[in-house]
């Protein structure tokens, strides 16, 4: 029990100095590094840029404590900070006290959902979204969160969360255009673009990989200190370049978030998709990990973790955070071992709210717009489009429409749609199952296709292999192939159902079971069954139905042909080919 | 296209006299016997009794021309009623003409929606809805439509769609209470019941089935008129007896429903769950009718054909209507051929509402009231519930959940709960799929559950064979079994995936079996597949995974065996024991 909730009994005993040097050096370099984006996601989801510091210090101490994932580094993120953003935006005003602290009643809701859901074991929620699905997702947001920061970049003020809000915005503000802004934006992003790509170049100066490494993924901490040197230089902010200004030197108050009935009432929804799209994430980056480290995260523990670092994060007047890409990359290279890693950077982070944040005033938003945009490149996925179009035309057309849908109402709807798509598509394809009217291989046990095999039959017997679990889904379907088959066949005096591919018979199931026996008794036919599988038989056994089945239930489909087969009428099989 | 979208034209041309007879006789005792029910509902749904009429009149006449049932009656449908009422209360006053319309507004939508679904042949979304929470569900709309009569029954005015507010409403007006209308109710209810039961004892005086059944069945016009009788004999209408009153002497006007968008924002998800549980309802009975006459209904067709009658209903002033089970009962006992039934009971009905209106004046609420509750027993299916729980607790616990859900907050609220708690139970099912080793039966070309059998197997070889098509929400369990497997068995060299139970891999799916052959080629473990069925083959051709596989692919397990075990580390079997 304690060692299910608390993981952290796993590994601290064994904590030791060499263990500490590497999680302390990977602390110092995820502190530097994330700093700028920490306060661009908060600019992001419409907050203070200090919310996104304080964001970075209890989460991390809560999931030092509940984590499973050994380098996971939880944070603002870039979508979560958008759908942040969406949810709020209907219901406070930007930029007030208000509006921060439904941020954290946000993150309250989203750790309260979280927790429960670790306790009760719902980790299979994030099994909802399929892949294509989540890859779309995640594609579509990227461009929304890169376009929603064009006007940042260009000092043009718009805002919107579907693709036609903010294009809509920059039309009609595009007189607010500030070529110094314009100037500084457009620089940070060529630049970053650019020291993504040096890699190869710092290598063949003779850097190795780590150094290299590292100096590329520095890109936004310099881009930052060159251009924070050059507005307070040039004194630009006279110019109308917007800055993050000032920012309180103290540590993140704590306070219980407002539960308002009605605030909270309008919160559940987003919360849950916040949490749904979170989860997923930051699941699906831990296990990455693990599986490279060839160690093993618990899904459900996870979904308790994250929970525990969005109520550290509602506590500490904060915003929703999750499993954040970036950051935990940067944590990865940097050599952590434990998750202590994570409270040490937390540690850094307090130190530089309280001592380094005079250095930040001049920072340029512009700078930061830049960097948000170049952290979604790693969103997009259209190597992922064009694969899956030519595996499954079905799947793709579940990931286009939740990518148009993202486009048009935004991630919230995007969501929802895309868990909508992904189950209607699996319902649709179970629904109608494939079906197989078997016939005797000659001479042998074995039963086959009568369509693709050359088989022996009885016109009075006919052996149906259904290749799915019959439920609630395809249950009528069922009924409609058999009273079909038997339409068809008026000789017919025995139907065997084969029932090697059913998994499950659900009650919906075995009432049509039950009605298909009882229609079959009206036209003298008797329903059997074969190979029925241990645990459905048992099941069955809990009804009635076995009594009033007609026929019998039989071991193997040969031995049902024995039994019910006639040498009279069968027929031998004329056909002289055999395929696959 | 003619026959699929007019079903008319398959039975009109063999149309004959002796059908006509039928088909008249029938529509003679339905016109009679529905217009109790008919004023019923309309006032169930919070609408002018003369609604019901309306309701009966085109959108029958609709049903004949679009439906593929030869006896199924549309109309207005309790459970109907009551989310109509629900779904306008909140928006638009009762007893107001922009409730009226509102109605009609809903009707109009609910047409529009069940059309395009038969058009874009979406039949199958009933299939989203388990038997148990079907049940469930109309077993408590039974409950909550019977409690909302209690008012009318007693002579206290009360509303509320929920339990709660029904009781609640009824504790704080009960001073309201009027004894002779009590009398009335209780006085009809008592009647009805009684009726109800008298089938048996009315065979032994002597009558044939048919005519008891009748006569049984005509409970409700007996005590209407009964009823009417004496409230206008002892002038009770001036005892504060509430009677059905005045209704128009025309037939219904023909108008476009209003289309304000605001309304019909509201209205949409309103109008598709009255869609949904009227057609599941609808289709149910005409599935269940037409396998007793050993004829077949389409429902695609269905949707489309409900979707006329909705729009006929629109457009007639009326409110959404459906297939009713009473109203079918009765038109099929009677004896209806074809859909021409319905139609003359259309003309039954209008011919009453121009020249016997004036005798309904005196009709007492309450006697309408009973017959609305006693209708609801049919709904009550105690049964139901026992069978589930025996068969299946999870699917009970859906029942259960559905019950209570509608109790608390209403039939919508019970629907969206019930389709949400359908698929989850049935993904939670699926997404973790039973999987076995499997080894050799000795001596055969057999493979069997070594946990189970005598199997001969070699540590170097692990054949593992899933239970289950491989989708989005078992993707990451599949992976989970996998590793576990591998990391428990050092000695492994293999790993042979059975897939003769996997009719699905979707593009999550293909993904994780990806991961799988890297993770695992990582460990110089080579994946192989087996028994790959054909259709699923053809699919993984289009990817290029079966080039990055590091083993083959084998046709059945023998031949897997035959090449990768090594009889050098091969078992053979030692358990002496063989079960099923």
């Amino acid at each position: 029990m304690l060692k299910r909730y608390f993981p952290i009994v796993e590994w601290l005993p064994s904590y030791d100095r060499h263990t500490l040097s590497q999680d302390l050096f990977a602390a110092v370099i995820v502190t530097l590094m994330v700093i700028p984006q920490a306060l661009a996601y908060a600019l992001l989801a419409g907050l203070p840029a200090v919310t996104g510091l304080y964001a970075s210090m209890l989460p991390l101490v809560a999931y030092t404590v509940f984590g499973t994932s050994r380098t996971l580094a939880v944070g603002p993120m870039a979508i979560v900070a958008l759908m942040t953003a969406a949810a709020l935006s209907g219901i406070v005003a930007t930029g007030t006290v208000a509006y921060s602290e439904a941020a954290a009643t946000l993150a309250f809701l989203s750790g309260v959902m979280l927790m429960l859901m670790g306790v009760f074991r719902l980790g299979f929620f994030a099994n909802f979204l399929s892949h294509p699905v989540v890859s779309g997702l995640l594609s579509a947001s990227g461009v929304l969160i890169a376009t929603s920061q064009l006007g940042n970049l260009l000092g043009i003020s718009m805002s919107g969360f579907t693709l036609i809000e903010q294009l809509a915005g920059l039309a009609t503000h595009w007189q607010d255009f500030n070529g110094l802004t314009a100037l500084i934006g457009l620089g940070s992003l060529a630049f970053l673009m650019g020291m993504r790509r040096a890699g190869p170049t710092l290598r063949r100066l003779g850097m190795t990989a780590t150094l290299s490494g590292f100096i590329t993924k520095a890109g936004p901490i310099i881009a930052v200190m060159i251009s924070t040197l050059l507005v307070w230089a040039f004194d630009l902010e006279a110019h109308s370049v917007a800055v993050v200004g000032e920012i309180p030197r103290h540590l993140p108050p704590l306070a219980l978030p407002s539960l308002d009935p009605s605030l909270i009432g309008t919160l559940l929804m987003p919360a849950f998709l916040i949490s749904l799209v979170g989860f997923i994430e930051s699941v699906s980056l831990a296990q990455m990990l693990a599986a490279k480290r060839r160690q093993r995260i618990s899904p459900d523990q996870e979904l308790f973790a994250l929970g525990g670092s969005n109520l550290a994060a509602a506590l500490s007047s904060s915003m929703p955070v999750t499993g954040s890409l970036s950051r935990t990359v940067i944590n990865f290279d940097a050599g952590a071992r434990t998750p202590a890693a994570g409270s040490f950077a937390a540690l850094g982070v307090a130190l530089v709210t309280l001592y380094l944040t005079p250095l930040i005033h001049f920072l340029p938003i512009a700078t930061l717009a830049a960097s948000i945009i170049v952290s979604t490149f790693t969103l997009l996925d259209a190597r992922g489009l064009k694969r899956t179009w030519r595996y499954s035309k079905r799947d793709f057309a579940a990931m286009l429409a939740t990518i148009v849908l993202t486009f048009v109402s935004g991630v919230e709807v995007g969501v929802m749609a895309g868990v909508g798509l992904s189950l209607a598509l699996f319902l649709y394809r179970t629904s109608r199952p494939h079906s197989a009217l078997v016939g005797r291989v000659p001479g042998t046990e074995h039963f086959r296709n009568v369509e693709r095999h050359t088989t022996e039959h009885d016109p009075t017997v006919a052996l149906l292999r259904v290749d799915e679990s019959l439920y609630f889904a395809n249950a009528r379907y069922l009924e409609d192939t058999v009273y079909a088959m038997v339409a068809e066949r008026p000789a017919l005096k025995h139907v065997v159902l084969i029932s090697s591919a059913v998994n499950l018979i659900d009650a919906s199931a075995l009432e049509s079971l039950e009605a298909i026996n009882a229609r079959l008794d009206d036209s003298q036919v008797k329903l059997h069954l074969a190979e029925v599988k241990g645990p459905v038989m048992d099941q069955l056994k809990q009804s009635d139905f076995l009594d009033h089945l007609t026929g019998e239930v039989f071991l193997s489909t040969y031995h049902a042909w024995e039994a019910l087969h006639d040498e009279k009428t069968a027929v031998k099989p004329t056909r002289d080919t055999s395929s696959s």
